[in-house]
């Protein structure tokens, strides 16, 4: 379950059921928004029930739901601020909160300490800022702002204070006990979605979840297009980084709101992301990444306060930004090494992180090698003729055998496309059952009738005059045929071949082979669902390997909320950026041989 | 000699005499301003001489004279922007060079450094804050600002730059080789004077001197009006703040245009003065400092930029204050004992810094205690009926004998008042002469024809009915009759005994005697030209520690500078200020007693 702040003035009376897909969520609606389905259904926790939707005794949903607060959110109009609850099925990225690791030690850089100083007399005349720092556990005042304010605030409040401690620097000194409300957020900036995370920074708890689009998307899907932007117009940097911090502070404003929290109760955020989303959340020039050499213009963010980005938590409040190594291994890679803990194990380890890049790096705690592959965006839907993103409706596995075609799809819901795992399924099913060779040939169908049942023969079609295989089709219940064209199983292999080159890359590198390698952590949603088997079967990774694969879901959220919680793994963030060593694939004279072989479906 | 910018704009038409004396100058002019007595000339550097002034061949200046820019201030009307040149004789302030101690190591906590990078490859992808920090022994970059222009300054200047370090940080990258501009500013700012001195950080050398007065003095004379009027305004407190920083602007703007400096070249401003006079600067509230227990806001200051003061100098340079221990030992202190190193020696010394409050330091390397004597302004000439600061005309040296009065005046003027050196001296050789007995009481002229001359006898006089003794009349060419009155010899006993009472407080602290003194640092104006016998004399210091005296000029500016140039002696500042200990007389029991004992005059 999720909650959702909708407010009033942003979406003034629209459809409730376009908001959330605005938002990046895909509710099933198959009915296609008519109120006949019920898969569309959320709860409304905060608003006026009665105005939003008025009751209808056709929609499915019984009375008592009603009461309780249920609507179909096809049927509902925002006719004030809402808060509603929605079922992570509607959720694009309902696999945000995978993380499969124990939790760390809690041990924030920001607490709180609540002292009751003595007063100021002849005998103790102490400076107002030397009384605070005495308590402070060597923390110290170093801010102007903070000491012009420290009198009265000592005065007022009887000398009865909380002190805000970031490391070794008292931050604020607020009046009275205010110990109790100490937050933090922790933040993963993708190219397409931004998710994150309140934590409440005394007890490590995960207060709240908040998942969007990346805003920055209306100006280009890939990094490329967003620095292309940036280039192209005097302001363009400036406007995109006002996208992701106004999306900052919606993500605030809606924990807020929520869970009743001041903004500045907010003392800490701690973002990750690749490194162009990170410059430009930083206003920093992108210009360099984007040709070669490629470099960025800084790989150590060098902090910033909550004012200094112009964000709705304490002003004075620390934001932290994760190292970005090179302008294609970014502060996401590092989360995702710190959360695996390869960087913290003897023995070698490879983490793959697939996306639009495919981030790889293989090593241990002495030694890590990392490279960036062009992967392109084929596993998430895209550049695919039926892809689609995780989203319901997708088909995420499919089955073959000589007589049949299976699948099931998110939700279950009506087929609508095919997402990255069931491309990959089909792919291995079709190469396993001769429908495609090794060089990913689709066969025609007069190869195919001696050997395969009426119904895959009749799969065998042409889609503008190019070869292609169907997966469903609108006859037998999904919103539309769906197949796979030659041309995808062509990205696939592009795909694969970038990743699978680049892992032989790292190898040489580190003077290993695959039997050196104790672990592969797979890193994001496509990791967490793919079938292991079929992903071997096209060698997407090596089948050496197949036993040894670990899924680690959102590992960047999760290295962020692990720094955000323990100053510890914020120091060991430090230590694998230190430890990291960037090749550049592109300068590799190996680089493209490697590639070509890896195209073959092995 | 010292150069002055007078402004056009500020002083639009107006006499220069009268400018120089709202500077707190005091050029001699016995002729009263009618260009006869050729005291007050000047010589115009920058400026059209001959729209100031027209020839005048009636003026005691010659022909050639004029041709070189020497002008009558009297004489000269301010129609344009001015650069004059001022002799030492016209400075209210002339022993603010003063400086017995030889120079510091140069070593400034600010400096350049020039760099060619190598540009940025495949084979080095490191990013452009990497490679200036690779190149900058050490420092690193901590402002987002500083990262955001970063690529266009390395850009636009093919690589080559200079970083401007201070300690561990790079602050500032500027295009090009401007190695060479490297400028640094000391102030110390008296309750009564500011004195500021122009540094080359990149030669230690002492460019150029500015002193004028404290534009806070129309809010009062002491450290307690100005609190007064900060609690009795809303807006007190920032009035005063801004004040003092266009003062220092002002400051600022004569360096920079007088010698040509960019303002964005000035990078360190290092400043000094008494704790109240810190707190205005800082525009941090001054109200606990008035009323017991006097705790100040801060002791260390937290560190700024310029930006941050609104000072006209790099936006990113270090404005730094050193320590200021308690409500009444401030950095002027500090900077003293900084200045004479007594805390870095192993033998016990003394330091007395005489204004209006006496601030006392008894220690040596390894412990220091100080306490401040509520002096009051007697040696200022302030509270003394015919008392003047150390202006042309003071009365600066007396001498009796049984049967005449002789003295000198400072710049060899008309006798105008008597400043605190000639106040001592005479009331010593009142002592000497028996012409007051040691309680402070003026003899009658009954009890003093049978032991004197005539003319000593005449000069006992009564004054608003009590007695007086004549020391200059305008008879004998002085510009008035200038005496010392019953009650100014019971300022200077009140004054002497505070003082005395603090050293024999410190002394008790510190289990010493006289013998375990080493040596006397005399600070201040007061202490260059006070006779040391004189002040023995009435008990101002003790006739014990008579040989040990060391006058050390204005050792708070020569501190202020020290730590300018060296930041070995700024870091000695800071363990000055944790070597010492805060003596508050007002809470001693024993204060009272000792106080009264040493009114007497011995």
């Amino acid at each position: 379950m999720k909650e959702i702040f909708i407010s009033h003035d942003k979406h003034q009376e629209d459809n409730l059921l376009g908001i959330l897909r605005s938002y990046g969520m895909a509710p099933a609606a198959p009915c296609g928004g008519k109120g006949i389905c019920g898969k569309c259904r959320v709860r409304i926790l905060k608003g006026d029930t009665t105005l939003c939707a008025p009751y209808d005794e056709n929609q499915v949903i019984t009375r008592e739901e009603w009461d309780n607060g249920y609507r179909l959110a096809c049927r509902t109009r925002v006719v004030e601020d809402l808060v509603i609850e929605v079922p992570d099925s509607h959720n694009a990225n309902a696999n945000i909160m995978t993380d499969c690791f124990s939790d760390t030690h809690l041990k924030p850089v920001i607490f709180k300490k609540y002292i009751e100083l003595s007063k100021p007399s002849l005998i103790d005349q102490a400076s107002d800022v030397d009384r605070i720092e005495r308590e402070a556990g060597g923390a110290v005042v170093r801010d102007i702002d903070l000491v012009r304010k420290l009198p009265d605030i000592l005065k007022n409040n009887d000398y009865k204070v909380t002190c805000v401690i970031a490391a070794d620097e008292i931050i604020a000194v607020e009046g009275g006990d205010t110990s109790g409300a100490c937050y933090g957020v922790a933040v993963d900036i993708g190219t397409t979605t931004i998710v994150g995370m309140l934590i409440d920074l005394n007890t490590g708890a995960e207060v709240a979840i908040y998942s969007c689009l990346n805003p920055q998307k209306q100006y280009g899907d890939d990094v490329i297009s967003r620095i292309d932007y940036t280039r192209s117009y005097p302001d363009g940097l400036s406007k995109l980084n006002s996208l992701i911090i106004n999306q900052l502070n919606d993500m605030l404003g809606f924990f807020c709101s929520k869970y009743d929290i001041p903004p500045a109760c907010i003392y800490h955020m701690n973002l990750v992301g690749n490194t162009v989303m990170i410059h430009i959340l930083s206003a920093v020039s992108v210009d360099s990444i984007a040709i070669s050499p490629f470099n960025p213009v800084f790989t150590r963010f060098v902090g910033a306060r909550g004012k200094d980005f112009g964000l709705d938590m304490c002003p004075e409040g620390l934001v932290t930004v994760l190292p970005t190594p090179a302008g294609y291994i970014g502060a996401d890679t590092i989360a995702c090494l710190s959360a695996c803990g390869m960087a913290a194990q003897p023995g070698q380890a490879l983490m793959i992180d697939i996306g639009t890049n495919g981030e790889i790096a293989l090593g241990n705690r002495e030694n890590i090698v990392a490279c960036a592959a062009a992967a392109g965006p084929a596993f998430e839907g895209g550049h695919i003729e039926c892809g689609v993103g995780g989203i319901a409706g997708a088909i995420n596995k499919v089955r073959l055998d000589k007589s049949h075609v299976s699948y099931t799809t998110i939700d279950d819901a009506p087929a609508m496309g095919i997402c990255g795992s069931g491309l990959v399924d089909a792919i291995a099913g079709m190469l396993k059952l001769g429908l495609i060779d090794s060089t990913g040939k689709i066969i025609t169908r007069q190869e195919a009738r001696e050997r395969f049942s009426i119904d895959i023969v009749s799969r065998l079609r042409e889609c503008s005059g190019k070869p292609c295989f169907l997966i469903a089709s609108k006859e037998t219940g999904a919103q539309r045929d769906i197949y796979i064209t030659q041309k995808d199983i062509r990205e696939v292999q592009l795909a694969k071949a970038a990743i699978m080159a680049g892992i032989k890359v790292l190898l040489h590198e580190c003077k290993a082979d695959y039997d050196d390698i104790e672990t592969v952590y797979l890193a994001g949603g496509f990791g967490n669902y793919i079938d292991m088997d079929s992903a071997t079967a096209i060698g997407l990774i090596p089948v050496e390997l197949r036993d040894k694969i670990v899924p680690i879901g959102n590992g960047a959220l999760t290295g962020a909320k692990l720094s955000l919680k323990s100053s510890d793994q914020m120091a060991e963030a430090g230590r694998i950026y230190k430890l990291i060593r960037y090749v550049e694939l592109s300068s590799r004279p190996d680089f493209q041989d490697l590639f070509v072989d890896c195209m073959e479906l092995v």
